[in-house]
């Protein structure tokens, strides 16, 4: 039965229509090269209203001339442009819908932006699609969100297209490919354009998957947003340091890792190498690491704690320090580092036995999110690392210490360790946990059909604050898993429902421990147990290699 | 505090090793070739003994030249290679193992080797890492597997090493990505090789990643493994594909989509222009397809129904077909098919309404394996793809359809639909449904710390067999979701479990159906639904571009 076959359908609409607007800017363009000046008439042609358009905005690298001249075309010929954005950053990304040039945004991560995003929400000028996490947007580049353009960022490109990225590899392979390989449209901005191929240190995609390439009028903007000063890490942050290493890391035997970035993880870091060593842990646990390149690793790089360190981005000032240590950190023929936030997202899920990080708020179920009164910041990768692959099929010690039948059934399975490690209060009257996220208010008044939630509670297999662990993954159900998280709360509202009894029981079944009972004396929790208590010992640490950014200097 | 710096360390063992390597293959090699027939000594001085080597052996292209090679090498200068091979498929791939050149295998999916592993096994010949998913395989590569050495087949390459990987560029880059910038060795085989990158079709993987390039005797093996003859699809697949469409598809809306290998998934694909058709859902369901390009699919995309297919690899024959429907597949600015398994994987697991395919045994929990009697087969992508991504963000119908909080949690999630469409029956007197999966006693022979399960029952959120279709995300228990799984399971023992006042709550109850109950006429179900019943129907329906692999043409 040969039926309902469309006959007169044109197969390749999406080829024709790249040709036609290759075509529309060969007044502008020489070869694959736009002039810098031209941008902005070059963006109005090769752009078409209602497009999708993928604009790179990592954690590190932006592609910041290409936003700020998208900002400039004109909201009369570009309009209700649909924008693809990883991370939403810069001031210029908003802008764009501000004018008017584009109304609809799907979204990982914003940050410094956030609070605008909820404004803007609320004028009606921005139409949020989802929230992602990043892999998951990487994702449906592929499936539901194919981009029309595409535009990115490098460090140089030839004359043919083929670029150098670099250190801040990042997701630039993820985005380049959905829409090179679908017809797209895909323009770069490079810092510089080179003679030859054979001047770029390195080619990391090749010229065929590049239409067009522009010099931007600087190099794009980069900061060092993971470079955490010893000097901020506080006594509390040492103590529960070292209950993380004892009582989890060390328990667990674990080996592959992922840690967040706030300053209790750059703890255990800089612990490493002193109570780790104690404790006779090296070799032993935190062996691999999905992870970018944080200056407060090095002291355990140097003490031989690291095997190897594959990263989602870079880290500025640490490239001659990671340029000096190949055996450890993932680099090119060129000898920089080569990062792949797209690969180490997978690494992170699949890959590791842990993952550690902070919340600010979570609930008595232990759902947490940082989507906080009026924020819409996102989560970037949090929900991906934080969360149990249910498709792993490779064992590990720690990965098996985590079987938990709770409902009785008869095959087991283990988990991925998903570590909240929390001060029970933000600050002095900002309790951590809270009876009900903000993300549900966030939720009812930006019409979200649910909760922002970060990590969900039964992804949590233990909970650190700086009252003890409590072991989740033994919980027998909801209501003991409530009740261990009420352990461990302090004394926030949450904190305060804890039955002294059931306390008592949990703590006789090593369901929750105290410091003590990790032979852990409190006293000794003070930063004299830091490896390095400032930058300028980080420096040491690296031989000279590390170069503190200019913002961290204090000399 | 500056303590136990290794100041003696070297930092760069390997990138001088794999300078001498190089080095010492200098007599052979002329830049980057390695002359066919030296390949053997070759890979004698580029491979030492523990080495981590990978493998490239995917669904459909393999290294079979250097598979080949590589079991011929002396297993007194090389042995105790550690294997990680995503697919073990050919006879050369267990013939390294028998020989003593290699020790440990990491792997994800055998096939017909599966059998022959379980022999070299128990012979103490070889021992198993783990059985992993694809992407899981790959993400370690970066981690804790990181290789020394990567042995890939690719189209074509250059004199400089760049590769053409074409519409098979499957596992390519996430392997070889791997191994380039860890220092490690990346030997590819390719079909020819041109004397200037301008001969190659296009770049899919740049030449700096590439150390040596080898041309093959013959080109690579490549067969056509997914491809479906519709004479084979029997009236009891129309009737389950009828039930999935109007019970499944359209009753949840769902627009993006995996679907399995089978004859029954193969069905639903032929049944879309007709039965699909008729109920008036083009347009409305199965828009977008992470796929690889099966035949079956053509009579869809001919009637309008499919917007996009992303695909993990290429299909032999397809070729024609897919370049001149750019709109549909991913092609490169050369026209041809770009695959690529990593990332559809990511897709298929992030991006994705539903999954849908078939086992071999499923248990009375819902637990599926296709491990079964002495058969280590391994899982490919089904533990992924079948599996619900926890860090899911974005909602869609079909998504937000899953809510059920079980357990009394406040906060509530979607889930990704995961479909197991199968008959009670595999043949005669081989029930699908048991009380214990064969992997059971597989993982105890094998000493595996737990069973090879390749779906958790927990994850399955419909069952569908010829008796009717069970919404196990309704199950408000395991009890409940064991009874409906009973109902479902025709005369099996465990069908024959069922108890008929239960059975007849959970139909009231709408958390099972039956044919009837969804207004499906079985007179209808039979073969004259089919949009094609012949491969030379498919033919038509191209418009002749399919081009049918030898094996299956019976003109």
């Amino acid at each position: 039965m040969i039926c309902n076959k469309i006959s007169s359908q044109k197969w390749d609409t999406k080829r024709q229509d790249k040709a036609e607007r290759i075509n529309s800017v060969q007044s502008i363009v020489k070869q694959k090269i736009i002039p810098t000046s031209d941008i902005v008439p070059a963006l109005e042609r090769l752009i078409k209203s209602g497009d999708r358009v993928v604009l790179e905005g990592n954690n590190q690298k932006q592609a910041d001339f290409l936003a700020r001249s998208l900002s400039k075309v004109s909201a009369n010929s570009v309009n209700n442009l649909h924008m693809i954005m990883p991370t939403v950053s810069l001031p210029d990304h908003l802008d764009i819908f501000e004018k008017g040039i584009a109304k609809r945004l799907d979204f990982s991560f914003s940050g410094p932006q956030s609070l605008r995003i909820s404004q803007l929400i609320e004028d009606g000028a921005i139409e949020i699609g989802d929230i992602h996490t990043y892999i998951e947007l990487y994702s449906r580049l592929y499936m539901d969100l194919i981009p029309n353009v595409a535009l990115i960022a490098a460090y140089s490109a030839d004359k043919e297209g083929n670029l150098y990225t670099g250190p801040s590899t990042e997701d630039t392979p993820a985005i380049i490919e959905a829409a090179a390989f679908k017809n797209g449209i895909v323009i770069a901005q490079v810092n510089e354009i080179v003679e030859d191929t054979r001047d770029l240190k390195r080619v990391d995609i090749p010229g065929s998957w590049v239409d067009f390439v522009v010099q931007s009028d600087k190099p794009f903007y980069i900061e060092p947003l993971f470079t955490r000063d010893p000097r901020q890490i506080k006594p509390i942050h040492v103590l529960m340091g070292m209950m993380a290493i004892k009582g989890i890391y060390a328990r667990h035997e674990v080996q592959t890792i992922n840690h967040g970035i706030g300053f209790n993880t750059a703890a255990i870091e800089l612990l490493l190498p002193t109570y780790g060593n104690e404790l006779g842990l090296r070799g032993k646990i935190c062996k691999h690491w999905a992870l970018n390149p944080h200056p407060t690793l090095i002291p355990a790089i140097e003490s031989g704690w690291v095997e190897s360190v594959h990263s989602f981005g870079s880290e500025l000032g640490m490239e001659n320090y990671i340029a000096a240590r190949p055996d450890i950190f993932f680099t090119g023929s060129d000898g920089s580092m080569r990062s792949n936030r797209a690969f180490c997202q997978m690494a992170g899920q699949y890959a590791v036995d842990m993952f550690i990080g902070a919340t600010l708020q979570m609930d008595h179920e232990g759902n947490s999110s940082t989507v906080t009164r009026g924020r819409l910041s996102g989560f970037g990768g949090a929900p991906n690392m934080g969360s149990n692959p249910n498709g792993r099929r490779h064992t590990s010690k720690a990965w098996l210490d985590m079987i938990n039948n709770q409902q009785g059934e008869t095959i087991s399975r283990g988990r991925k360790l998903v570590v909240q490690m929390v001060e029970t209060f933000q600050s002095r009257n900002n309790p951590t946990f809270v009876n009900q996220l903000d993300a549900v208010k966030v939720a009812k008044d930006s019409n979200m059909p649910l909760p922002p939630v970060m990590i969900y509670g039964d992804d949590v297999t233990h909970l650190l604050t700086e009252e003890g662990i409590a072991y989740l993954y033994m919980a027998k159900s909801l209501e003991e898993r409530k009740a261990m998280i009420a352990a461990m709360a302090g004394v926030t509202d949450i904190g305060m429902t804890a039955d002294p009894k059931t306390v008592k029981r949990l703590r006789a079944e090593g369901k929750i421990v105290y410091p003590e009972d990790l032979g852990i004396d409190r006293n000794r929790a003070n930063r004299s147990l830091l490896a390095a208590k400032s930058m300028a010992e980080l420096v040491e640490w690296s031989g000279g290699l590390y170069n503190v950014p200019a913002k961290f200097r204090s000399w």
